[in-house]
Protein backbone atom coordinates (compact mmCIF):
# COMPACT_ATOMS: atom_id res chain seq x y z
CA UNK A 1 0.00 0.00 0.00
CA UNK A 2 2.80 2.22 0.92
CA UNK A 3 3.80 3.55 -2.94
CA UNK A 4 -0.17 3.67 -3.75
CA UNK A 5 -0.53 5.92 -0.51
CA UNK A 6 2.24 8.38 -1.19
CA UNK A 7 0.43 9.39 -4.06
CA UNK A 8 -3.48 10.29 -2.96
CA UNK A 9 -4.10 14.08 -3.49
CA UNK A 10 -5.53 16.28 -1.04
CA UNK A 11 -8.99 16.23 -2.24
CA UNK A 12 -8.90 12.89 -2.58
CA UNK A 13 -8.10 12.45 1.11
CA UNK A 14 -10.98 14.97 2.24
CA UNK A 15 -13.50 13.35 -0.14
CA UNK A 16 -12.26 9.55 1.68
CA UNK A 17 -12.97 11.06 5.14
CA UNK A 18 -16.27 12.97 3.72
CA UNK A 19 -17.18 9.04 2.37
CA UNK A 20 -16.69 7.31 5.56
CA UNK A 21 -18.57 9.53 7.68
CA UNK A 22 -21.38 8.69 5.08
CA UNK A 23 -20.73 5.05 5.30
CA UNK A 24 -20.63 5.08 9.16
CA UNK A 25 -24.20 6.45 9.12
CA UNK A 26 -25.19 3.96 6.80
CA UNK A 27 -23.88 1.66 9.02
CA UNK A 28 -25.74 2.68 11.59
CA UNK A 29 -29.00 2.39 9.93
CA UNK A 30 -28.30 -0.92 8.89
CA UNK A 31 -27.52 -0.39 5.36
CA UNK A 32 -25.11 -3.06 4.43
CA UNK A 33 -24.39 -2.34 0.83
CA UNK A 34 -24.45 0.94 -1.27
CA UNK A 35 -23.68 1.71 -5.35
CA UNK A 36 -20.85 4.17 -6.11
CA UNK A 37 -23.42 6.57 -7.82
CA UNK A 38 -25.53 6.74 -4.68
CA UNK A 39 -22.90 7.54 -2.82
CA UNK A 40 -21.73 9.94 -5.18
CA UNK A 41 -25.23 11.63 -5.20
CA UNK A 42 -25.05 12.26 -1.26
CA UNK A 43 -22.13 14.01 -1.68
CA UNK A 44 -22.71 16.07 -4.67
CA UNK A 45 -20.27 14.66 -7.36
CA UNK A 46 -19.99 12.08 -10.03
CA UNK A 47 -20.18 8.28 -9.75
CA UNK A 48 -16.92 8.41 -11.51
CA UNK A 49 -14.78 10.34 -9.22
CA UNK A 50 -16.12 8.32 -6.03
CA UNK A 51 -14.98 5.26 -8.38
CA UNK A 52 -11.66 7.09 -9.01
CA UNK A 53 -10.70 8.17 -5.56
CA UNK A 54 -11.24 4.52 -4.35
CA UNK A 55 -9.14 3.11 -7.44
CA UNK A 56 -6.57 5.38 -6.19
CA UNK A 57 -6.70 3.78 -2.87
CA UNK A 58 -6.68 0.59 -4.48
CA UNK A 59 -10.17 -0.79 -3.64
CA UNK A 60 -12.12 -2.31 -6.36
CA UNK A 61 -15.62 -4.20 -5.39
CA UNK A 62 -16.98 -6.37 -8.04
CA UNK A 63 -20.39 -7.25 -5.85
CA UNK A 64 -23.74 -6.62 -8.08
CA UNK A 65 -25.20 -4.81 -4.72
CA UNK A 66 -22.50 -2.17 -4.75
CA UNK A 67 -19.88 -1.67 -1.84
CA UNK A 68 -19.98 -3.61 0.98
CA UNK A 69 -20.05 -0.43 3.17
CA UNK A 70 -18.81 -2.09 6.48
CA UNK A 71 -15.16 -3.84 4.18
CA UNK A 72 -14.83 -0.24 2.71
CA UNK A 73 -15.08 1.38 6.24
CA UNK A 74 -12.18 -1.04 7.35
CA UNK A 75 -10.60 0.09 4.22
CA UNK A 76 -10.57 3.58 4.43
CA UNK A 77 -9.66 3.74 8.13
CA UNK A 78 -6.57 1.81 7.47
CA UNK A 79 -5.46 4.26 4.68
CA UNK A 80 -6.87 7.65 7.10
CA UNK A 81 -5.84 6.44 10.12
CA UNK A 82 -2.96 6.31 12.57
CA UNK A 83 -2.54 3.21 13.60
CA UNK A 84 -1.47 4.91 17.43
CA UNK A 85 -3.98 7.79 18.44
CA UNK A 86 -3.22 10.95 18.28
CA UNK A 87 -3.53 13.24 20.52
CA UNK A 88 -5.22 16.97 20.00
CA UNK A 89 -4.86 19.95 21.92
CA UNK A 90 -7.19 23.52 21.56
CA UNK A 91 -4.55 26.78 21.29
CA UNK A 92 -7.41 28.73 22.51
CA UNK A 93 -10.65 28.29 24.22
CA UNK A 94 -12.61 31.25 23.93
CA UNK A 95 -16.19 30.61 21.92
CA UNK A 96 -14.59 28.96 18.72
CA UNK A 97 -12.20 26.33 21.02
CA UNK A 98 -14.73 25.88 23.10
CA UNK A 99 -17.62 25.24 19.91
CA UNK A 100 -14.80 22.94 18.01
CA UNK A 101 -14.61 21.01 21.08
CA UNK A 102 -17.94 20.50 21.80
CA UNK A 103 -18.32 19.81 18.32
CA UNK A 104 -15.76 17.06 18.26
CA UNK A 105 -16.32 15.19 21.42
CA UNK A 106 -19.92 14.08 20.67
CA UNK A 107 -18.58 11.97 17.82
CA UNK A 108 -16.98 8.96 18.21
CA UNK A 109 -13.52 9.77 16.19
CA UNK A 110 -10.32 8.24 16.57
CA UNK A 111 -8.97 11.38 16.75
CA UNK A 112 -9.55 13.04 20.55
CA UNK A 113 -9.34 16.17 21.83
CA UNK A 114 -7.14 15.68 25.04
CA UNK A 115 -6.36 19.18 26.07
CA UNK A 116 -6.83 22.90 26.06
CA UNK A 117 -4.40 25.43 26.75
CA UNK A 118 -4.93 29.23 27.40
CA UNK A 119 -3.78 32.27 29.19
CA UNK A 120 -6.74 33.01 31.11
CA UNK A 121 -7.10 32.60 34.63
CA UNK A 122 -10.91 32.01 34.43
CA UNK A 123 -9.67 28.98 32.17
CA UNK A 124 -6.45 27.83 32.99
CA UNK A 125 -7.03 24.69 36.00
CA UNK A 126 -10.77 24.03 34.76
CA UNK A 127 -12.02 21.55 33.15
CA UNK A 128 -14.14 22.51 29.98
CA UNK A 129 -16.91 20.16 28.16
CA UNK A 130 -14.14 17.21 29.83
CA UNK A 131 -11.03 18.27 28.98
CA UNK A 132 -8.58 20.11 31.35
CA UNK A 133 -7.41 23.54 30.59
CA UNK A 134 -3.76 24.08 31.05
CA UNK A 135 -1.53 27.44 30.82
CA UNK A 136 -0.38 27.92 27.77
CA UNK A 137 3.50 28.35 29.85
CA UNK A 138 3.36 24.63 30.43
CA UNK A 139 2.72 23.63 26.64
CA UNK A 140 5.91 22.47 25.95
CA UNK A 141 5.90 19.97 28.71
CA UNK A 142 2.45 18.80 28.67
CA UNK A 143 2.79 18.27 24.71
CA UNK A 144 5.54 15.64 25.91
CA UNK A 145 3.71 14.40 28.95
CA UNK A 146 0.13 13.97 26.97
CA UNK A 147 1.34 13.31 23.88
CA UNK A 148 -0.23 15.20 21.75
CA UNK A 149 1.00 15.64 17.88
CA UNK A 150 -1.68 17.80 16.65
CA UNK A 151 -2.63 21.33 17.39
CA UNK A 152 -6.01 23.51 16.51
CA UNK A 153 -5.62 27.36 16.70
CA UNK A 154 -8.36 28.99 17.79
CA UNK A 155 -6.77 31.87 19.70
CA UNK A 156 -7.75 35.57 18.96
CA UNK A 157 -5.92 36.57 15.54
CA UNK A 158 -3.79 38.34 16.84
CA UNK A 159 -2.35 36.12 19.48
CA UNK A 160 -1.73 33.72 16.72
CA UNK A 161 1.99 34.48 15.66
CA UNK A 162 3.10 34.59 19.04
CA UNK A 163 2.24 30.17 19.03
CA UNK A 164 4.31 29.67 16.09
CA UNK A 165 7.83 29.52 17.73
CA UNK A 166 5.99 27.05 20.54
CA UNK A 167 4.72 24.90 18.65
CA UNK A 168 7.72 24.26 16.69
CA UNK A 169 9.75 23.56 19.58
CA UNK A 170 7.38 21.41 21.24
CA UNK A 171 7.28 19.09 18.43
CA UNK A 172 3.85 19.34 17.03
CA UNK A 173 3.41 18.04 13.67
CA UNK A 174 0.52 19.34 12.12
CA UNK A 175 -1.27 22.39 12.80
CA UNK A 176 -5.21 23.27 11.89
CA UNK A 177 -5.92 26.64 12.02
CA UNK A 178 -9.04 28.83 12.24
CA UNK A 179 -7.20 32.20 12.87
CA UNK A 180 -7.30 35.09 10.09
CA UNK A 181 -3.75 35.21 10.22
CA UNK A 182 -1.90 32.32 7.63
CA UNK A 183 0.73 30.35 9.98
CA UNK A 184 3.95 29.21 8.19
CA UNK A 185 5.78 26.54 9.46
CA UNK A 186 9.28 24.68 8.46
CA UNK A 187 8.69 21.86 6.38
CA UNK A 188 7.70 18.62 8.11
CA UNK A 189 4.48 19.96 10.46
CA UNK A 190 1.47 19.97 7.99
CA UNK A 191 -0.50 23.02 8.37
CA UNK A 192 -3.74 23.80 6.96
CA UNK A 193 -5.20 27.79 7.35
CA UNK A 194 -9.06 27.41 7.29
CA UNK A 195 -10.37 31.21 7.31
CA UNK A 196 -13.96 30.95 8.06
CA UNK A 197 -13.88 34.36 6.75
CA UNK A 198 -12.51 33.04 3.09
CA UNK A 199 -15.35 30.38 3.15
CA UNK A 200 -17.89 33.14 3.58
CA UNK A 201 -16.39 35.58 0.97
CA UNK A 202 -16.10 32.88 -1.29
CA UNK A 203 -19.92 31.60 -1.59
CA UNK A 204 -20.55 35.51 -1.62
CA UNK A 205 -18.29 36.13 -4.59
CA UNK A 206 -20.09 33.21 -6.46
CA UNK A 207 -23.42 33.86 -5.64
CA UNK A 208 -23.11 37.06 -6.98
CA UNK A 209 -21.30 35.75 -10.28
CA UNK A 210 -24.50 33.74 -10.58
CA UNK A 211 -26.45 36.53 -9.85
CA UNK A 212 -25.16 38.74 -13.38
CA UNK A 213 -25.08 35.81 -15.37
CA UNK A 214 -28.78 35.07 -14.96
CA UNK A 215 -29.25 38.92 -15.36
CA UNK B 1 -13.80 43.02 -16.64
CA UNK B 2 -17.28 40.63 -17.04
CA UNK B 3 -15.20 38.07 -19.32
CA UNK B 4 -12.09 37.82 -17.06
CA UNK B 5 -14.20 37.77 -14.23
CA UNK B 6 -16.37 34.92 -15.18
CA UNK B 7 -13.34 32.39 -15.17
CA UNK B 8 -11.54 32.65 -11.82
CA UNK B 9 -10.89 29.77 -10.61
CA UNK B 10 -12.18 28.79 -6.66
CA UNK B 11 -8.80 28.64 -5.47
CA UNK B 12 -7.77 32.03 -6.32
CA UNK B 13 -11.07 33.29 -5.42
CA UNK B 14 -9.65 31.77 -1.81
CA UNK B 15 -6.41 33.39 -1.70
CA UNK B 16 -7.78 37.04 -3.23
CA UNK B 17 -9.99 37.28 -0.18
CA UNK B 18 -6.76 36.06 1.89
CA UNK B 19 -4.58 38.58 0.13
CA UNK B 20 -7.16 41.37 0.92
CA UNK B 21 -7.28 40.40 4.58
CA UNK B 22 -3.38 40.31 4.66
CA UNK B 23 -3.35 44.01 2.69
CA UNK B 24 -6.10 45.55 5.00
CA UNK B 25 -3.48 44.28 8.01
CA UNK B 26 -0.51 46.08 6.55
CA UNK B 27 -2.91 49.08 5.62
CA UNK B 28 -4.15 49.62 9.36
CA UNK B 29 0.11 49.56 10.23
CA UNK B 30 0.45 52.24 8.13
CA UNK B 31 2.36 50.34 5.31
CA UNK B 32 1.59 51.53 1.58
CA UNK B 33 3.51 49.04 -0.67
CA UNK B 34 4.36 45.45 -0.53
CA UNK B 35 6.36 43.34 -3.08
CA UNK B 36 4.85 40.12 -4.62
CA UNK B 37 7.49 37.58 -2.17
CA UNK B 38 6.56 39.70 0.64
CA UNK B 39 2.84 38.57 0.18
CA UNK B 40 3.77 35.15 -0.99
CA UNK B 41 6.23 34.88 1.78
CA UNK B 42 3.30 35.84 4.09
CA UNK B 43 0.76 33.07 2.68
CA UNK B 44 3.52 30.23 2.26
CA UNK B 45 3.35 30.25 -1.03
CA UNK B 46 5.67 31.50 -3.89
CA UNK B 47 5.34 35.20 -6.15
CA UNK B 48 4.62 33.63 -8.71
CA UNK B 49 1.42 32.50 -7.79
CA UNK B 50 0.57 35.67 -6.39
CA UNK B 51 1.47 37.25 -9.49
CA UNK B 52 -0.53 34.88 -11.40
CA UNK B 53 -3.80 34.95 -9.42
CA UNK B 54 -3.18 39.15 -10.07
CA UNK B 55 -2.44 38.65 -13.63
CA UNK B 56 -5.85 36.91 -13.86
CA UNK B 57 -8.06 39.66 -12.29
CA UNK B 58 -5.98 41.83 -14.69
CA UNK B 59 -4.06 43.49 -12.13
CA UNK B 60 -0.34 44.83 -12.96
CA UNK B 61 1.79 46.84 -11.16
CA UNK B 62 4.95 48.63 -12.57
CA UNK B 63 5.92 49.91 -9.52
CA UNK B 64 9.28 49.60 -7.92
CA UNK B 65 7.80 49.76 -4.50
CA UNK B 66 5.89 47.08 -4.97
CA UNK B 67 1.99 46.52 -5.04
CA UNK B 68 0.36 50.13 -3.82
CA UNK B 69 -1.78 48.52 -0.97
CA UNK B 70 -4.98 50.31 -1.31
CA UNK B 71 -5.03 50.81 -4.79
CA UNK B 72 -4.58 46.94 -4.28
CA UNK B 73 -7.39 47.03 -1.97
CA UNK B 74 -10.17 48.24 -3.86
CA UNK B 75 -9.06 46.51 -6.85
CA UNK B 76 -9.46 42.69 -5.32
CA UNK B 77 -12.97 44.20 -3.59
CA UNK B 78 -14.03 45.66 -6.90
CA UNK B 79 -14.14 41.64 -8.12
CA UNK B 80 -14.93 39.98 -4.92
CA UNK B 81 -17.34 42.25 -2.97
CA UNK B 82 -20.93 42.91 -4.40
CA UNK B 83 -22.39 46.49 -4.90
CA UNK B 84 -25.47 45.50 -2.43
CA UNK B 85 -24.68 44.30 0.32
CA UNK B 86 -25.58 40.75 1.23
CA UNK B 87 -26.92 39.68 4.66
CA UNK B 88 -26.39 36.59 6.22
CA UNK B 89 -28.14 34.41 8.49
CA UNK B 90 -27.39 31.51 11.14
CA UNK B 91 -29.28 28.82 11.06
CA UNK B 92 -29.01 26.78 14.52
CA UNK B 93 -27.50 29.27 17.13
CA UNK B 94 -25.99 26.51 19.26
CA UNK B 95 -22.07 26.53 20.15
CA UNK B 96 -21.36 26.51 16.66
CA UNK B 97 -23.28 29.17 15.64
CA UNK B 98 -22.67 31.58 18.04
CA UNK B 99 -19.05 31.46 18.00
CA UNK B 100 -19.37 32.14 13.98
CA UNK B 101 -21.31 35.06 14.48
CA UNK B 102 -19.14 36.67 18.00
CA UNK B 103 -16.07 35.82 15.27
CA UNK B 104 -17.66 37.62 12.65
CA UNK B 105 -19.26 40.22 13.91
CA UNK B 106 -16.00 41.66 15.58
CA UNK B 107 -14.33 42.04 11.85
CA UNK B 108 -16.24 44.76 10.41
CA UNK B 109 -16.47 43.04 6.83
CA UNK B 110 -19.28 43.74 4.18
CA UNK B 111 -20.79 41.28 4.71
CA UNK B 112 -23.07 40.86 7.72
CA UNK B 113 -24.69 38.38 9.76
CA UNK B 114 -27.62 39.69 10.71
CA UNK B 115 -30.11 37.24 12.21
CA UNK B 116 -30.25 33.63 13.46
CA UNK B 117 -32.86 31.15 13.39
CA UNK B 118 -33.45 28.63 16.31
CA UNK B 119 -36.50 26.49 17.45
CA UNK B 120 -34.97 26.38 21.05
CA UNK B 121 -37.55 28.92 23.19
CA UNK B 122 -34.73 29.65 25.14
CA UNK B 123 -33.53 31.16 22.04
CA UNK B 124 -36.12 32.56 19.88
CA UNK B 125 -36.82 36.13 21.02
CA UNK B 126 -33.79 36.70 22.06
CA UNK B 127 -30.73 39.07 20.79
CA UNK B 128 -27.53 36.77 20.62
CA UNK B 129 -24.26 38.70 20.32
CA UNK B 130 -26.65 42.07 18.85
CA UNK B 131 -28.14 39.46 16.60
CA UNK B 132 -32.05 38.77 16.80
CA UNK B 133 -32.70 35.61 16.72
CA UNK B 134 -36.06 34.24 15.37
CA UNK B 135 -38.24 30.85 14.77
CA UNK B 136 -36.94 28.79 12.46
CA UNK B 137 -40.85 28.60 11.49
CA UNK B 138 -40.98 32.12 10.13
CA UNK B 139 -37.62 31.84 7.85
CA UNK B 140 -38.82 32.50 4.58
CA UNK B 141 -40.95 35.82 5.51
CA UNK B 142 -37.80 36.97 7.69
CA UNK B 143 -35.62 36.15 4.56
CA UNK B 144 -37.64 38.29 2.14
CA UNK B 145 -38.06 41.15 5.17
CA UNK B 146 -34.50 41.10 5.96
CA UNK B 147 -33.41 40.79 2.34
CA UNK B 148 -31.11 37.62 3.42
CA UNK B 149 -29.34 35.78 0.17
CA UNK B 150 -26.65 33.52 2.47
CA UNK B 151 -27.13 31.02 5.20
CA UNK B 152 -24.48 29.65 7.35
CA UNK B 153 -25.91 25.79 8.62
CA UNK B 154 -24.22 25.79 12.03
CA UNK B 155 -27.58 23.20 13.31
CA UNK B 156 -27.22 19.52 14.83
CA UNK B 157 -25.84 17.57 12.13
CA UNK B 158 -29.38 15.53 12.04
CA UNK B 159 -31.52 18.56 12.04
CA UNK B 160 -29.61 19.86 8.43
CA UNK B 161 -31.43 18.13 6.11
CA UNK B 162 -34.68 19.29 6.94
CA UNK B 163 -33.10 22.88 6.55
CA UNK B 164 -32.76 22.25 2.39
CA UNK B 165 -36.32 22.42 1.61
CA UNK B 166 -37.21 26.06 3.62
CA UNK B 167 -34.06 26.87 2.25
CA UNK B 168 -34.72 26.67 -1.27
CA UNK B 169 -38.21 27.59 -0.94
CA UNK B 170 -37.38 30.74 0.67
CA UNK B 171 -35.04 32.05 -2.79
CA UNK B 172 -31.44 31.99 -0.14
CA UNK B 173 -28.56 31.81 -2.95
CA UNK B 174 -25.44 30.56 -1.20
CA UNK B 175 -25.01 27.92 1.55
CA UNK B 176 -22.00 27.54 3.88
CA UNK B 177 -22.42 24.13 5.83
CA UNK B 178 -20.20 23.02 8.23
CA UNK B 179 -22.41 20.26 9.69
CA UNK B 180 -21.28 16.51 8.62
CA UNK B 181 -23.90 15.96 6.24
CA UNK B 182 -23.15 17.50 2.95
CA UNK B 183 -26.31 19.01 1.68
CA UNK B 184 -27.23 19.14 -1.92
CA UNK B 185 -29.13 21.90 -4.05
CA UNK B 186 -30.52 22.72 -7.35
CA UNK B 187 -28.18 24.28 -10.02
CA UNK B 188 -28.71 28.06 -9.19
CA UNK B 189 -27.60 27.72 -5.68
CA UNK B 190 -24.12 27.60 -4.03
CA UNK B 191 -22.92 25.41 -1.63
CA UNK B 192 -20.08 24.67 0.40
CA UNK B 193 -20.08 21.75 2.81
CA UNK B 194 -17.08 22.19 5.09
CA UNK B 195 -16.80 20.06 7.69
CA UNK B 196 -14.45 20.67 10.46
CA UNK B 197 -13.79 16.41 10.87
CA UNK B 198 -12.46 16.43 7.40
CA UNK B 199 -9.95 18.95 7.73
CA UNK B 200 -8.71 17.43 10.88
CA UNK B 201 -8.65 13.97 9.31
CA UNK B 202 -6.70 15.13 6.84
CA UNK B 203 -4.30 16.83 8.59
CA UNK B 204 -4.40 14.09 10.74
CA UNK B 205 -3.70 11.99 7.43
CA UNK B 206 -0.36 13.81 5.90
CA UNK B 207 1.29 13.97 9.31
CA UNK B 208 0.97 10.08 9.34
CA UNK B 209 2.32 10.19 5.77
CA UNK B 210 5.15 11.78 7.07
CA UNK B 211 6.00 10.25 10.03
CA UNK B 212 5.94 7.09 7.84
CA UNK B 213 8.32 8.70 4.94
CA UNK B 214 10.78 9.65 7.62
CA UNK B 215 10.42 6.91 9.64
Amino acid sequence: MGALNNGIPEKTVERLSEYRRTLLACHRQGITHIFSHVLAGIHGITAVQVRRDLMLIGFSSDTKKGYDVQILIDYISRILDSPQPMNIAVLGMGHLGQAITKYFNGKGLKLSITAAFDIDPAKVGTTIDGIPCYHMETFEQMVEELEISIVIVSSPTSVAPQLVLPIINAGIKGVLNFTSTPLNFPQGIVVENYDITTLLEKVAYFVKENDSSNS
